[in-house]
């Protein structure tokens, strides 16, 4: 279970953009390496009343970027994270509220991103997320890559 | 160069769907084969300053979408159109204007297409799009396949 305040943080990282605010983003929880995100239907419908694709696709994305920057966060470093490519696959319409989950791919191996983020202050990570339909059946699936640049990285690069 | 009726009416479609309207997004063109469309930074910005992950997917989409929707709407089809499955590269931060283009995929047999959609009522057609930077060079591209199902198809299926 992550810490209240952690989340709170976490909450005011997706709050501070705009198309985030939009698409009335909610954090429902992150246990067992699993953060959830959810959104209401109506400000992300489409013309056929069901889930816009490119909110299934924010949602999915944000849920990816919070879990790399929940695990970055736990090992008390800073970093700014981006997603660097996915693979989305949209399998059913979504007429309710979206429900994406997100955590580390299977294959990932986070203490070797977290090596090369502390000596070479980058380093990349995949995720795996999902919308589910509310029998548990998955609505779309994502793959993705999320590079973390750490801060002082970041200013020397810059 | 298309119809202003035929744009107008695919801008329609577009901001019929709240989560378009929040994007801002705009039709610049339809012109030999290509689709661009564009949206302003400011409600599609992220935590970092630049264009939030999300909105370019979700003009990239939308670029596809449309691409599509033009063609079968030349046709004189109707059809309900969706993204089916996409994969995206994040190549450059977008500090400015999102604009994007949307064509069908060089490999892609719109004549094959046409065909499906009016022989089975469905069919499927590949597209690629682009964020460009104002250099021209590329900040994500996009792969998609999008599937279309024509109206009487879906109330038989329905």
């Amino acid at each position: 279970m992550a810490d209240p305040h952690v989340l709170a943080e976490l909450a005011a990282h997706y709050q501070v953009m705009p198309p985030v605010r939009a698409m009335q983003l909610g954090i429902d929880g992150f246990e067992d390496g699993i953060l959830r995100l959810s959104a209401p239907l109506a400000p992300n419908v489409n013309d056929k009343g069901c889930a816009f694709g490119g909110s299934l696709a924010s949602l999915m994305t944000l849920a990816g970027w919070g879990r790399v920057w929940l695990g970055v966060q736990a090992h008390g470093l800073e970093a700014d994270i981006y997603v660097a490519d996915s693979h989305l696959r949209y399998l059913a319409p979504v007429y309710g509220e979206l429900r994406a989950s997100a955590m580390f791919a299977p294959e990932s191996d986070w203490a070797r991103f977290l090596a090369c983020l502390r000596s070479r202050g980058r380093a990349r990570i995949d995720i795996v997320a999902r919308i589910d339909l509310p029998d548990g059946s998955p609505a779309a699936t994502f793959t993705g890559n999320f590079a973390a640049l750490t801060r002082s990285e970041a200013a020397q690069s810059g």
